[in-house]
Parts: C-alpha cells; sequence; structure tokens
C-alpha cells in the first residue's frame, strides 16, 4: 500500500522538482501501485496546431511515473529513469490532461511503469508510455 | 465489435501463418478491441534456468496483437509490424502463458496494441509489450 | 542529399517552434540523412543533483530527428511524432549536449530516425533515442 | 577489451543455448565493445510473403546483444534481458542476416546495447533495436 498521500507528494514536489512546476501537476489519486496525475491546460504546453506538445505528455509521464513509485517506497528514494518509451495515438485537444500510472514490477534493482495519458473527459487515451526506473540500493 | 470468431482466428492462423505452429496458440477470448490467447507449457520454449524464454514471448505479444488487428478488421489484413517493446518483469515458471491483448489505437494507417502477459495462474505480470503495425491501404 | 541549410532549419524553427525556444538549439551540421544538433548549458535544465534533466534530452531527441526529416523533405514537411524510446545511459555534467541524428528510413508514411546525445567534450554517450514519424500524404 | 575470442562464444552458445540452435548463429567478428553475428538464410525463418520474420529478427538482437556482453565480461556472466525495442525498417530478401551488435553502456548493474541488422549485401539497415540487460552482483 501506498506510504505517502496525495498531500505529500505535493509537498516533496515543490522542495525537490521546483524545475517541473511549470507542469503544475495534480495529484487526484494514490492508490496500491498506483496514481492519477492531472496536468491543467494552459497554452505554453501547445505545440503548432494547437495540440499538447509530445514533450509535455513525455514529462507528464516520467514525472507521474516517479511519483507513483515514491507513493509505494517513501520520500528517501533516489529513482533514476533508464529507459521510456511513449506511443502518440491521437492528438489531445485544448483540455486537462489526465495520466493513470500503475507500476508494473517494483523490485529491488528495478521498478517497470505504465501509463496512460488521456484528454480530460475523452475516453481514447492520446499517448501510452512504459518507462523503467533503476531504484539505488537501500541501506 | 469483432469481426471474426476464434475457431475463424484459428484457422486463418494454421493456413496464412503454419511458421508459428510451433507457439500452439490458443484464442481464449475475443472481445472489443481485444483477445485472449494462451501458450500451452512447452519443454521447447524454455531458456537455460528453466524460464520460459524471452524470444517465446516475443512471439507470443507480437501474434497476440496482429490477431487481435485481424479480429477487428476481418480476414484481409495485413497489417505489418513496425516497431515492439517489450519490458520483462519477473522469470516465468513451467506453465502455460497467457496474453491480454489490447487495442489502443486501430486508425486508418496505424495501430498500435499493448499485451500483458502472464504466468497461468499468477496475479503479477512476467512481461508487458507495446507494438505498432502499419496497415496498408485497402481500396 | 539535404535540401536546406543550417541556416534555413534555424530561421525555420523560430518562426513554427517558438514554444522550444528555450532548448535554444544550435545546428551544428547538415549532412546526407543526419544533422548535428547542440544546445548550450542553462540551469534551467538541469535536474536535481546537477545533471541535465531527462525531458530536455527527450526533447533535444524530438526536435532534432524531426530536424533532420525536414532537412531532407523541406519545409513542407508536418511529420508527427508517434514513438520515441530513451534509454538513459549516464548522468551528463554541467555542459553543453550534443546530439547525432540519422535517419534510418525515410518512407512515404514512415520515417525512423536514431540519435545518440553527448555530454561535450565526452566520448560515451549520456542517452540513445529512436523514434519513429508518421509522414502526412503529400499532395 | 573483449576476453572471449568467436570460437570461444560459439562453444559457450553450444553448450548453454541448445534452444537457439535453430538461428545457427555464426560470430563473425569480436571487437572493443562490439559483435557481428551471421544468420545463414533458411526457409524456416520465413513469414508469409517471403521474409525474414520478425521474431527471427528479434531473436537475433536479443542473443547478439547477449555474446557482446559475454564477450567483454567472460562466461561467468548471466546477464538477463529487462528491455526489447525494435523498429523493422524494410522487408528483408531471402538472403542471411547480419547484425551489428554494439554496447552503449557496460554498467555495474545494467548493460545497454544496440543493434543495427542488414540483409547480407545491402546497404540499408533493415532492423534496429536497443536493449537492456540486468547484469546480477559479481561476487
Amino acid at each position: 500500500m501506498p506510504v505517502m498521500t496525495a498531500e505529500q507528494i505535493h509537498s516533496f514536489l515543490e522542495e525537490h522538482f521546483p524545475q517541473i512546476s511549470h507542469l503544475d501537476m495534480r495529484i487526484e489519486d494514490v492508490r496500491k501501485n498506483g496514481i492519477t496525475v492531472r496536468i491543467p491546460y494552459h497554452e505554453r504546453h501547445l505545440r503548432p496546431g494547437g495540440t499538447i506538445s509530445g514533450p509535455t505528455m513525455m514529462a507528464l509521464a516520467d514525472a507521474g511515473t516517479y511519483l507513483a513509485i515514491l507513493a509505494q517506497l517513501g520520500p528517501v528514494a533516489e529513482a533514476v529513469t533508464t529507459n521510456l518509451n511513449i506511443n502518440f495515438l491521437r492528438k489531445p485537444g485544448q483540455n486537462d490532461i489526465v495520466a493513470q500510472c500503475n507500476i508494473l514490477k517494483l523490485g529491488k534493482r528495478l521498478a517497470v511503469g505504465e501509463v496512460t495519458i488521456f484528454s480530460a473527459g475523452e475516453d481514447d487515451p492520446v499517448a501510452h508510455a512504459t518507462m523503467t526506473y533503476s531504484i539505488p540500493p537501500r541501506e
């Protein structure tokens, strides 16, 4: 079960990851082996054509999975992304985007997560990503 | 909704893909945008250490998603795999393996699917894959 | 052979992709099926621990390959990223990062590129990515 | 520098991986951080349409990188594939296939390799793969 609440994750994020404050990530749900994260719509996330940019979705997938791991292990973890694979499926409209982040494996050395990203209110996903994190040895 | 039954998919497979008959794939379920496929345990699928080999799981993921697309489009499709990404999560025991194959996108030119592979009877997945297929223009 | 010069690519970038101006990308070389791109060091690219962030490298890989395709096809192209896979290999120091972007395939419908990212002056790569772009039908 | 010769790798392969003897892999070259592997043409590798099958190329990429790691670390290594990503670029003809396998990172816990696969005698690659291996702790 998770050992951190949404509020604790928010505080951790503000303190340790000020450089992604531009994403304005909101933790909507923390559950066993998963979290839901929302990025409110902002025009700075747009790319030409008026859709949410790929790098915004990649940053969301990466940070969301990191937070899902953190929620399980607590704030001591210094997990590092080693692999990220993302498929862009549909163009998201000018709306919030919401990421369902699930942990597929939480091992001693590696964690693997999966993220499905939706444009708020839509049924079909706009992107899907998988990620691997290396977990440093814990004393 | 699917346009082919499990039985029709089996017949198609036998006729057009004799070279993967060694996998002895069984379609367990055909549903909207997804199928479930089982490979019965056989020692020819083992790798050193006595676990099901990676290439067996890759072939299952690839073929399973292909069949999921086929079930939606019918036997005319000549989809070709363009990308496959797989994470190996746990060592599967000497048991059947079961793949849940879901289509994330079925576009005019590209289809994207996701596969979670389980060792029969276990809750935690042994592998997870995503695949892209190029769909040739239909006249 | 390329149909655009480094200067033309820069102008295109400034006009059409103002939202990645924060990367301050510099085209160092344009060649057959490849370009070299540099991002000058700036502290806004850092993540905790003082290394260049993953999202910065993902944005570089994505944009670099896009520009490599553009250099071959000319400014009419509206290629869209459909898949990106990146492996983070080593922590880049506080230095410029340089991406060698090569096109593996430039088909009618899909282009596939590969990017190796270096911390300036180092021999071992800090990241390696592959990407697929969907190329819209040309009239 | 490599610590095993092509001949030693062949012997290791025959003894420990009899289940991939059907690939009939030939080590053509062993060099610093890389090897070249060839699979002679055989009709059992074909898929419908008369091209070399995807699973054959995936098995080649996986095994080739494993052997490249082995050549550097020696026969004690029990590296396990954790991630494989492959892009299929062109249809290989009825010919040998040749894989250039390069190690991008050989760390204490993870190794990352890259493979470019060619149809013998052709200049343009037919597939490109990247792989991660988990390296067990060495006593």
